[in-house]
């Protein structure tokens, strides 16, 4: 049992840990050279240039100005200073209602700490449970609920502020939805016009043997939505033109390697084999090469693309819909098209930016299916992935290694390297998997069929989070694999399951208040340090960059990341509201993660963060559920822990809470979510008649005939220089409707900004939101 | 433990009680004098006026033809000799696919029968598992499962045969879904005009100072629906007037009986007491008094009806919106209207005959609150309601009497008294809460603000079967009160549970033989008797009747019941299901039930029960959700009986078979459930482009503007003789468009068709349908 002196310490320990991470951040951010790392959003919406200003070489590289060092904090205030409404302008309102996740953790646990401190600390304190039962104990549980006497009459204290805690998180929930449910239809109504506000995508169009998909599109919606329809666009399957780009891209990547290469060291040309990995081979000249591979990759490309443009193999059973008004598309989005409810499926087309292209084509049993397998895929991996980690570790021991691979053995017994295997390879499997699980849930999802990179991120979220759930919550409460748990539960009473859990809560709590420190104080102070990207940036940057173009493509501004992202802060909430009532003391150190964590994710989607898609917040209500979700665990747990207790009149008190929660989680599903489902008429045809207002000889035709075709064309195209103009589809229209999907951060790339590194700050927000506004 | 001959006797016994009851059925429906209790259905279709062919007095009373009670059991064939698209004809859909349920578990019981008969009973039978361990045992045991030694081979049989009873199973539903989901669509699709199809049920409509509820509605449809929109109909709150009318119809009985009174024996006007009950108060003539109250009511009515129409008070918040086309009406019904998502509401709306009128003008946060509050009374209702039950019961017993109401001391004292009281007393409680139950459940439903009939009898059906499934199928098997077994339960394994019921379950088989015999059997027999109509016909018949019209309004249809009949079959489907492989024996004993319901259901429907409304068989997902509910429970309790068995091995092999059966639900869910929810757009389409061609000139508007009125102003109408032709309200328009509204039963009512008693048979079918072809 930890003392508050070695909770004190730990703390102390991270703290320091932290602050160097933002010392070194603090020093690593003002060198001009690191300025695409840590500032890319700034130089992706264009307002930033390559800095040039010093004048002097060395000026180029490192910041010589040492009153920059001082102020090396000086971040988190300008962090904060950016007002939401320009912050929904400069990165998108998903990343303006994230970071509205860490807030309202802050108003949650903010009331939560001072109403627990004033009331159940000192009635925790009063008492001389532990002091009488002799066990060991320690100052932390002298300050929580074990401290109280069995069968006291003091528990009813933490029923009345268990009911305080349900009334103020549900208070706060409720408003929370309310603003960014606002949030997000004034986001809606107020935005500029879209093609995915006047389209929609149509699956499983049935096969016609008289006429091809495009046609039976046409005639089904000229015949069914007559008033309204306007133009269409069939799916083209382009995943092979894709992985041929691809491969072209990294042939490219190569040569300018090997060109600058060469450029440094003129005596000898670079060589290269042609075999596995470059290992084997004839060794040919390595420029020469891949010149004539790119120049082979480029034939194939230009012949796949006619391939794909008329093969009727490669016209996939979807299509995208555009129709005259808002009003039609919002109609046929939410209704049912045909007799048959597996064919003709209709649904919001998601932003261009946003489409998940490969999975266009599934048709409908398969995705049942897949479904199903996924949900027992995910079932085994949650509850038994520590069985082929286990077999890995058990291959990879010393005994093992030494019998499955014995040419190994001379060098295995070397010392210094066993004493190595034998402390690292136990561990490393279980590493590698966590490392890679995010990666595997993802693939699950996209295994699923979603067809929106958003909705991918939120079901890979929701899963991240069961899986914590039972592998880091309850695997650390309840000690032992997820597996023996499971073991243990079923042959245990469903009425023991809380309280064996919730008798374990209070004696966990320094372990979760050392796992806090860690992974949130720490962990979050890493994130702004941005390591990987860091090194990879400069590794290309030495390699690979030769104009101010390849510098662009270097730089890697990431995303929030979604789906690892709101399960960790998920986490956060459940043991949060947990210990609220049993533990007070933990609830200060929640508040230093959401605080901490709120300023320094707002400097990230400020100053480096490049949001791929834009999906209004769509996210909401599953962060919503996940904290109502953790809500109705802790009210459980309590009720099994009082149970234990002796307080057999408490406990009841108890029942109505998950009830209420229940109740109001309901309320909430049908007052607030379909705002972020459907899109009422009402608001459709306010905007159309606005438009129609404004630009009554708009055409929209025009606007909308080359939205939806997939970005690999494009790709394939400003790559490609033999272009084929007798197409059908027009190679120049594509370039020129590009300008007007995307939003308008590459047309402002030249723009003449100073850098604004020599103040030492990021640049002055104020200023270029001046600049930014329309 | 019942043997073979025991329950071959009480087969016996309940096959001569049936017989009874339907030879008792036969005497009784050939005697005119009840022909309008067993054929009331032909005289609501004026198919069939009061015999009247025998001439002679007594012929009118009673049968003397010899030979029609020969034929005593024709109605048999005849029940099912009319083909199914005339008996959708006749009694409407959902009564069509009410029979298919029964047909459903023919389908399904039949090959199981004989496959667990060729291959169980074998199997089971040549053991000596129960011979050696010399517990007592009868010979259904033997056949059973429970006749496999521990840990037998024998019992992949089972389990092989349990993958075959879900693969079947699965497969009859699905192929049962399909064609119901085919016949309400061609049902539709092949119906004629109907008010409903161009009209949407608006709720929640926002109140507005400047504009009454009528103008915010047409401006708001006007605005958002311009190319669609026709005209609304606002809803009134006619609850008193419905209330006044109720009280002097009543009063209007009492007058004709007293008038009859006062005929039979002219000699002394009858008097009555103004008081309570007709118990105390000032003594005055009857017919006088009643012709005065009358008088009154008729006043009332009128000023309540001026009242409703006028008052902004009695209009509530909502509307009944018809549009152009069937295609405007879906768009509006599937679409979300406005930005706050619980205004505007708005949903199909129900047949008029189906709109339950009181639940119209509930508010959405109301609602939420409703359903809580009656789903934790569902829950007490289920797990305690034999606490009251208790208390009255100790109430209710001689001492308890006797302490309470000592005045009636003297009285029970007396033996016989005290004897019948000591017998009865103690189950009456249960037996009236039971007798009550299915209409507890309909007014919790009605209290949850369920808008249409037919949603108010899902409802209750489904809460019926829950009852149900806990208080006669658990705690029969798992002896005890359920509050006995929750509490058990709540102390078990999770993993216990399917266990504990699954080893009992092989024991009660010759109990729920009987309860099959008792209840399915007899009972069904004893539902073509209509023995409480019957009496309360007559009962009415004698007191009341004068006119025609009056024997008209004594004759009690009734209707199929689907929330209490529902339940019943779905028991059959749970305990076939169950039984299928542990006790191959009873299957036989489900199959009588279902072929006899089958055939007496068919009967009552084509001559006896009149269905209030036509949902089009809405209710198949919940009959096919259900049975897919009873296969798992099947599956999770072989597991666990399995599971006891020692067979560790056949266990896990069955783990597949609900999970394969959760995917097949989902399958069915998505491809055939919208056709129960939605109105595809494709058919909409159909409909209105063939009805413009064939009536180019229809007045929709005139046809729609009245059918939504409430049936209490066309009843008050009808009733009340001061006409006031001022009202904004036409009241000869209600007559004229009730006639347009509803069905061609009245319209017919004089047809002369001659009666068909004389043939001892039911009317001729065919050629009725014949002159019923429009």
């Amino acid at each position: 049992m930890a003392t508050l002196g070695d909770i004190g310490l730990a703390a102390a320990i991270n703290l320091i840990t932290a602050l160097i991470f933002l010392i070194a951040f603090a020093i690593l951010r003002l060198q001009p050279f690191n300025d695409r790392v840590y500032f890319p959003k700034w130089y992706l919406k264009g307002l930033r240039s390559s800095p040039a200003t010093s004048g002097a070489f060395v000026g180029k590289f490192v910041n010589l100005d040492y009153r920059s060092y001082l102020r090396f904090l000086n971040w988190m205030p300008d962090a904060l200073k950016m007002p939401e409404p320009e912050l929904i302008d400069h990165a998108g309102l998903d990343s303006a209602v994230y970071l509205r996740i860490y807030l309202l953790g802050l108003k949650i646990f903010i009331p939560i700490l001072f109403a627990t401190w004033a009331i159940l600390v000192p009635v925790n304190w009063t008492n001389d449970w532990l002091e009488q039962s002799k066990a060991t104990y320690s100052d932390i549980d002298k300050l929580s609920i074990s401290n109280i006497p069995q069968s006291s009459h003091r528990f009813y204290a933490h029923v009345v502020m268990a009911y305080a805690v349900t009334f103020w998180t549900c208070f706060a929930l409720k408003k929370e939805y309310e603003t960014v449910t606002k949030m997000r239809l004034h986001f809606l109504q107020s935005e500029k016009r879209r093609p995915d506000q006047f389209t929609v995508l149509v699956k499983n169009v049935p096969p016609d043997a008289d006429e091809s998909v495009s046609e039976a599109v046409e005639h089904f919606f000229l015949v069914n939505h007559p008033d309204h329809y306007l133009t269409h666009q069939v799916v083209l399957n382009a995943n092979k033109l894709s992985e041929l780009v691809e491969e072209k891209k990294s042939k490219q990547n190569w040569l300018v390697y090997y060109q600058n290469k060469y450029e440094r060291k003129q005596s000898k040309r670079p060589m290269m084999k042609t075999g596995f990995l470059g290992l084997c081979g004839e060794k040919v000249d390595a420029i020469d090469h891949h010149i004539a591979e790119i120049k082979r990759l480029s034939d194939d490309i230009a012949e796949e693309k006619e391939n794909v443009k008329n093969s009727p193999k490669a016209i996939m059973p979807a299509a995208f819909v555009s129709f005259k008004t808002r009003w039609g598309a919002a109609v046929c989005a939410q209704t049912q098209q045909a007799r048959n409810p597996t064919l003709w499926l209709t649904e919001w087309a998601p932003e261009p930016r946003d489409v998940y292209w490969q999975n266009l084509a599934i048709p409908y049993v398969s995705l049942t299916v897949r479904r199903l397998l996924m949900a027992v895929a995910f079932f085994f991996l949650t509850f038994f992935f520590i069985i082929p980690v286990a077999f890995v570790q058990s291959l990879a021991n010393i005994e093992g290694l030494e019998k499955n691979a014995s040419f190994l053995k001379p060098i295995i017994e070397i010392k210094p390297i066993k004493a190595f295997i034998q402390g690292f390879l136990p561990g490393i499997a279980l590493k590698i998997f966590l490392i890679l699980l995010p990666t595997i849930l993802m693939i699950m999802s996209k295994f699923e069929g979603f067809l929106s990179i958003s909705n991918l991120e939120r079901r890979s979220a929701s899963r991240y989070y069961l899986f914590n759930f039972f592998n880091v919550f309850l695997a650390s409460v309840v000690t032992g694999t997820v597996l023996e748990q499971l073991h243990t539960f079923l042959k245990k009473s469903v009425n023991d399951i809380p309280s064996t859990i919730g008798v374990a809560i209070p004696m966990k709590a320094t372990f979760f208040i050392t796992y806090i420190m860690v992974d949130g104080w720490s962990g979050t102070a890493g994130e702004i340090l941005r390591l990987k990207p860091l090194i990879i940036y400069h590794l290309k940057n030495f390699f690979l960059v030769k104009t101010e173009k390849d510098r662009e493509e270097a730089m890697d501004a990431g995303s929030i990341g979604f789906n690892t992202g709101e399960p960790q802060i998920q986490l956060y909430f459940l043991i949060g509201l947990i210990y609220a009532v049993v533990t007070p003391l933990l609830t200060p150190f929640i508040l230093v993660f959401f605080a901490f964590a709120y300023v320094v994710y707002r400097h990230q989607i400020i100053n480096v963060y490049n949001q791929e898609y834009e999906s209004s917040a769509a996210f909401w209500p599953d962060v919503h559920g996940r904290i109502v979700g953790a809500l109705i665990i802790s009210q459980l747990l309590l009720m099994g822990l009082l149970g234990t207790k002796g307080s057999a009149s408490a406990t009841p008190l108890l029942l109505a809470l998950p009830i209420l929660t229940l109740g109001f989680h309901k309320y909430c599903k049908g007052r607030f979510e379909p705002a972020f489902i459907r899109y009422p008429l009402q608001e459709a045809m306010m905007k159309d008649t606005l438009e129609r207002a404004r630009e009554p000889n708009l055409n929209l035709k025009g606007y909308l005939e080359n939205a939806y075709l997939p970005p690999i064309f494009k790709e394939a195209e400003s790559d490609s220089d033999d272009d084929d103009d007798d197409g059908e589809i027009s190679d120049k229209k594509w370039a020129k409707d590009n300008v007007l999907v995307a939003t308008k951060r590459q047309s402002r790339k030249s723009t003449p900004v100073p850098s604004k590194i020599s103040n030492g700050s990021s640049p002055n927000l104020l200023e270029i939101q001046e600049k930014d506004k329309p």
